[in-house]
C-alpha cells in the first residue's frame, strides 16, 4: 500500500487521547508520559519556584537555556504551554491554502487547524508508516509531520523530512518524543533548515504533563507572528523554571541515559509481541509501541477489566478498530502485561 | 469634559506593563499583586499539587468550584491561563464589525483585539472617569470595560455596566480586581445579564501572577466556542488546584477580610495625597490609586532614583503624562512612600 491523499473527513474523535483511557486504578500503558516522574531534583526546583508566584513570569532565563540546548539563537525560540498552544498558535498565524498533515498521527495539530477554520487534507502512510515525501502535494504550504511518530513510533530520517521544505512552504516537524530516541540523530531542531518549525515538549520524558511546557524552534520572522498572538504571560513560573532546568547538560544526560534504557526494554517487548504473530509496527523508536490486533477495542476493554489501560487506535486516522498503542514501562509491568495477553490466548 | 469617542491610534506602548517597571531592588508600588502572597496554606496546596505533575490536568473540579463560588452553571465557565488568555481568545472567536474599548483601562483587551486584526475604537471617559454609557456608540457589538477599572481604580455601578448590553453586542466587562471591593456589590459574575461575558483573576488578590490562572463567566453557547479555540489542557494542574482553592467558601472570607482592610488603607493614602493637594481619581475602589501630578514622569524617575517604583501613567490611553498608578501597600510601606514624595515637594 502506498501513501495516497485522502479528503478531509469528520470520521473519527481528533480530541481523544490516553489521558481519558486512564484512572478508576488502572495500570496505565495508554499515557506516554514516563513513570516515576518528575524526578525529585526537579520536584525540588519547582516547589523552590513557587516561593515567586506573586511576580509575573520572565520567560528569558528559559529562552536562552533552550536555545543553548540546541545551539540556537534565542530569537529562533517560542516558550509555550506545552505543545498544545504551538499548534493553536500555528493554526491562527499561518494561513494555508493547501494544509496537509501526514498521518497516522497525533490529532491535535489538525484538529487545532480545523478550530481555526481550515480545510485539512490527510495524507496516510503506506506499508510500516515510512515517509512518502512523493505523496505530499507538491502545492501544500503546510505541512505538519511528527518524528517520532506518535502513535506509530516510527523515525522518519531527518534528511526526508527536511526535503519537504521549499519556498513558500512551512513544515512543522512534531518532535515531542525525540528525546525518546538516544542521541537524537534525526532531530531537525539543531539544524533548523529554513522553512521548518520544530516543536518539542518536556511533558513525556520529564513528567510535566499537568505543568504545560513546550517549546517551538523557527525562523525568527514566524517566532515573532506567533509570540504576537500568544497571550501575555502565556507560560508559568513553574513551567519556566522546569524548561530552564530540563535543558541544562545534566539533565539531557540524564534523559540521555533514560532513553538507552527504554530502548533496550522497548525493543524487548516488541519482539515478544512479534513472537506471538501479533504485527507491531517495525523499527519503533518512541516509547511506545503500535500494533495491530484483530477486535483491539475488544481486546482493551477485557484489558481494562482486568486492571490495564490500552490505548485504543482506531481514533487515529489511518488506523482503525484493529490498532492499539502500548506505552513501554519497566520491565516487570510490560511483563505483568504480557501474561495478561496471554491469559486472552494472545 | 464629556466622554469622547476617539479613533484607533498607536500612540502609546498597550503592551507596557507595570511588571517591567519593577526589579533591582526596588520597593514595589508599580506591581498591583498583594504583597505578602500567596498565604501559607495555599502555597501548601500548591505543593501538594507537584505530586500529580505526571497526569495531564483535569478542569473539571475546578470549573464546578467556580460555578458554585458565583451561583453559575458550569457550563457558563470557562477557565483560562489568566484573564489575559481570555482577552486572546475573545478576540479571535469574535467577530466584532465596531469593537469599543472604554479607556482608560487595562491595555491588554486591545493589544488582543488589534493584534487579531481587529480595528478597536476608543471612548475616553471624562470628569473622574465615571461610566458615561450614551458615549458608546449604539451599534458598537463588542465593548470592553474594567469594573472596577485599572487603572484608574473608579468602580462603575453594575446597573450601568449591564445597561451597555443589547441584542447582538456582547459586552466583556474585566472584574479582574472585583474582589478588592468588600461585598462585590457591582459585580455581574452572579448575575450574568444576557450579553455580559464577565473576566475574574486570582492573579491580584492571591499573589498567583506567575501561575496564570483565571477564568470567565458568561452564555454556555460563547463559553463553548471560546473552549473550541482555546489549545487543549489550557490551564495547568497547579493552576487548576489554586481556582479550586480560592473558591473555597474559606477563602472567599480571607479575601473580604483583606479588602476591608486594604479599603481603609487606600483611603487613608488618598486623603493624605488629596491633603497635599494632588488630584487622585475619586472615589477609588481597587488596590491602587490613579493621581495626577505635573512632570509625573519625572517624578517616576526621582522616586526609581530612591528605590521606590511605581507605575507610569502615560502608556493609558486617556491618561498622558502627568499620571501615575500607585499600588496601595501596607500602613508602614505607604508611609514610607509619603515621606519620599515630601521629600520631592509632594
Amino acid at each position: 500500500m502506498a501513501a495516497v491523499a485522502v479528503p478531509e473527513t469528520g470520521d473519527v474523535d481528533l480530541r481523544h487521547h490516553g489521558d481519558s483511557e486512564v484512572g478508576d486504578g488502572l495500570a496505565d500503558f495508554a499515557v506516554n508520559v514516563r513513570a516515576g516522574t518528575p524526578p525529585a531534583w526537579l520536584a525540588e526546583r519547582l516547589r523552590a519556584s513557587l516561593g515567586g508566584l506573586a511576580a509575573y513570569p520572565d520567560p528569558r532565563p528559559a529562552r536562552r537555556a533552550v536555545a543553548r540546548r540546541h545551539g540556537r539563537a534565542p530569537g529562533e525560540v517560542l516558550l509555550t504551554a506545552g505543545a498544545a498552544e504551538a499548534f493553536v498558535l500555528l493554526a491562527r498565524v499561518l494561513e494555508p491554502r493547501r494544509a496537509v498533515v501526514v498521518h497516522p498521527q497525533f490529532t491535535e495539530p489538525e484538529a487545532a487547524l480545523r478550530a481555526a477554520g481550515h480545510a485539512v487534507e490527510r495524507v496516510v502512510l503506506g506499508k510500516d508508516f515510512t515517509l512518502d515525501t512523493a505523496a505530499v502535494p507538491a502545492d501544500a504550504d503546510l505541512v505538519v509531520i511528527g518524528n517520532p511518530t506518535n502513535p506509530t513510533s516510527v523515525l522518519h530520517p531527518a534528511d526526508a523530512v527536511a526535503a519537504l521544505a521549499r519556498p513558500g512552504r512551512t513544515v512543522v516537524v512534531d518532535e515531542a518524543f525525540m528525546d525518546c530516541v538516544p542521541g537524537e540523530p534525526e532531530t531537525l531542531a539543531t539544524r533548523l533548515p529554513a522553512g521548518i518549525a520544530v516543536i518539542r515538549s518536556l511533558t513525556k520524558t520529564w513528567g510535566l504533563a499537568g505543568l504545560r511546557a513546550g517549546y517551538l524552534l523557527a525562523d525568527p520572522r514566524l517566532v515573532a507572528r506567533l509570540a504576537e498572538a500568544q497571550p501575555l504571560w502565556a507560560v508559568s513560573t513553574p513551567a519556566l523554571v522546569a524548561i530552564e532546568a530540563c535543558c541544562e547538560p545534566e539533565a539531557v544526560a540524564e534523559a540521555e541515559a533514560w532513553a538507552v534504557e527504554l530502548a533496550a526494554e522497548r525493543d524487548r517487548l516488541a519482539a515478544e509481541l512479534a513472537n506471538r504473530g501479533l504485527y507491531v509496527v517495525p523499527e519503533a523508536r518512541a516509547s511506545f509501541l503500535c500494533l495491530r490486533v484483530p477486535d483491539a477495542l475488544g481486546i482493551r476493554a477485557l484489558l481494562r477489566q482486568r486492571g490495564y489501560a490500552v490505548r485504543r487506535g482506531d481514533t487515529f486516522p489511518g488506523l482503525g478498530t484493529d490498532w492499539l498503542r502500548i506505552a513501554v514501562r519497566d520491565r516487570a509491568s510490560n511483563d505483568a502485561l504480557l501474561e495478561v495477553l496471554g491469559e486472552l490466548g494472545i
